[in-house]
């Protein structure tokens, strides 16, 4: 069984808005079992959708249309189904009570035009809208559903969750599928793919591997279909621990985590504090730990410390290494740490030093040249990275790097 | 002349990433004076692959796919389109040059697996990839061009920027298209509609004007065609002018400028330095501000005081001015901004403090209350905001209205 999800709308096309409608729907879809097996953006023409529609209907099982719903003249789309199931447009009752009171909460009167959209093709089943006028429409045709929605997220996420959904599991006996993804950091694609060579090929042939690569992080998504629930659970789980077992120090999260959701919830759980001293970084560790609702539970704060003079008064960084060894060094980011966690009385600190780029490299300390230190309640620790020449990245994979140094120590 | 692009990837149909490339992509075309007829996004399956390009060249003179060319098993749209086009892999040193510089620059050895990379199909034109190991590739038959590109945004984007659109647009001798972007902060969409309706009423007949609304900020986009392009640079000139003389304080920037920018480049020119003490920011504004390469030369760091013990000691804020007041307060705020402009020993600061939800909020001080300050070599003013109830947004709303006021100081 295959889901195709069609989007009408001019707006995707010129790039003015993202297809986010469509990932949610198909995240909603897989989550159910169904397979999605193509996503369209097309145009508000009647042509396109009519040619669309007609090869989605022989190769997919539900097709899930979304767009072109709205009562101004460059929505098409209901006239344009009526017009491929040779339907025609008939007033409902109830849709015409749903935009009644739809424009009653709004305290408007219903125009000519609205009332318009109580008009349904006569072959397709209604779906109520609470948020809106426009109301989906569930077509059947030979083996193959086609379900009409809005395209206001808002509109369209109520009727998938309160309807659709649920409709078609009943309908469809699924399969069980389930997904499951590693979060890896510190490790590049290939080197990785090289160590877990043997586990890979060893997999089961109803789960598939997915490699997806981010700056410093590595995501494995394992994919399994099977016929019991339970048992695809546990023969993903089993999988994802011997997974464990061969890099159980690259592993820093599963699924949705974040590295600063995960080094968080660790802090909170040991009732642990945490301050960052940033120069290449710039505030952005402190950004991202800050992200999280509730942060303020584990983290008291940061000193930014972009220029020397604010390396020595702030966190009493000694002139002497800066001096001598420079801002980039192993000394002054170990004084950086130490300074930071007395100065905001942390448990713990991070602190980085590094040249951000494009400007600044030597050929001693290359662009991408970093130091990041660890001061925890036992002593401090320092390690030297080298990232790449790209500024944001370098930023990005300092901040990464330094919480994983964290969280490897809160282990 | 149609352009179609297909973004191949199993994470996109289950919801895993959201397409933004595409969006990125048709826009970049769009403003190219490319039509962009249809986005695809299909799985790494090769009959699908095989199938989808079949049916793209038959519509579209301009194919262009993304993903699926990384080094490991699960990307295969390098062997598929070998096997569309008939043609075989060959090794290409030049590739091999790139690949073996990336790695260089790394200090990782080049493996047989990435070595791979350096092989293309025998009928393209690879295209270099300075950010990555895999090359873009440029194929031509018959009418239709079909380029191939990897999925991670910045290397396709530095190929489509580079090279891609700049060759499309030579190749087709597109008609004179000039777009010019005016970056507005602080006003809402329908309302600035409202202002400058008269303005966009009178617009000539070759120049359109969009909105493109993002959080704090709404971007007016106009695209002018023609067939001379020195007189539609004149006319589109003309028309920014009118447009400034009527809402001269909205605007703070043009096309890609970005706030931070902006306010970087006014403290270069007028020799004056920065300092930030961010409390409900978290470090966000000091991440934007030294996200600009070459902000060492007015950015000094600073303090992010997430804990009231850390905006004492840390910037000598007054005890009972928290107790009285709370630290979401005109007081505080101001003792903030006064506090890390001294210690920091800069001419200007800002400083936040706020409720960024999605908890603390209360009757008096609801989700979004944000209280900014921005000290300067005369005095401190501080302003009162509100915002929404999402916590992502607060922040990111938080950071620019504090730049922008940052910006009219400065003026």
């Amino acid at each position: 069984m295959q889901a195709e999800i069609i989007s009408i709308g001019d707006e995707l096309l010129i790039g003015q808005v993202v297809n986010t409608n469509a990932s949610w729907m198909a995240e909603q879809l897989n989550m159910a079992g169904i397979r999605v097996g193509c996503i369209l953006a097309i145009s508000d023409q009647k042509e396109q959708i009519l040619e669309t529609v007609k090869i989605a209907s022989k190769r997919s099982d539900i097709i899930l249309v979304t767009g072109g719903l709205g009562p101004t003249k460059d929505d098409i789309t209901k006239k344009t189904l009526c017009e491929f199931y040779n339907s025609k447009l008939v007033f409902n009752k109830d849709v015409f009570e749903d935009v009644k009171s739809i424009f009653g909460k709004r305290g408007f009167v219903v125009s000519e035009v609205n009332k318009m959209q109580a008009e349904v093709p006569d072959n397709c089943k209604p779906i109520r809208n609470k948020n809106g006028t426009a109301p989906g429409m569930w077509f059947e045709q030979g083996n193959t559903i086609l379900v009409s929605m809005p395209g206001v997220p808002f509109e369209m996420k109520a009727m998938m969750e309160g309807f659709i959904v649920p409709e078609l599991t009943k309908r469809f006996r699924l399969p069980a599928l389930i997904n499951k993804t590693v979060l890896t950091h510190g490790i590049g694609e290939s080197t990785l793919a090289a160590i877990i060579e043997d586990w890979e090929n060893g997999l089961p042939g109803n789960i598939k591997l997915a490699y997806l690569p981010q700056p410093g992080i590595v995501r494995l998504r394992l994919s399994g279909k099977g016929n019991e629930k339970d048992i695809l659970q546990k023969q993903i789980g089993d999988e994802v621990l011997k997974l464990h077992q061969i890099i159980p120090d690259l592993i820093f999260g599963y699924d949705k985590d974040t590295m600063e959701e995960v080094v968080g919830n660790m802090l909170r759980s040991r009732k642990m504090t945490l301050a960052t001293a940033e120069s290449c970084t710039g505030g952005y560790i402190s950004h991202l730990v800050t992200s999280v609702p509730g942060s303020s539970d584990y983290f008291e704060g940061s000193v930014v410390s972009y220029s020397n003079p604010v390396k020595e008064k702030a966190l009493e960084v000694k002139p002497e290494s800066l001096e001598e060894f420079g801002a980039v060094s192993e000394q002054v980011i170990i004084e950086m740490a130490e300074g930071v966690q007395q100065k905001l009385n942390t448990d713990y600190a991070i602190a980085t030093s590094g040249i951000a780029g494009p400007s600044g490299g030597t050929e001693d300390k290359p662009i991408g040249t970093t130091w990041i230190a660890i001061a925890t309640p036992n002593g401090v620790i320092a390690k030297k990275f080298h990232f790449g020449e790209h500024r944001g990245r370098n930023i990005r994979r300092a901040a990464l790097a330094a919480l994983n140094m964290l969280r490897k120590e809160l282990l």
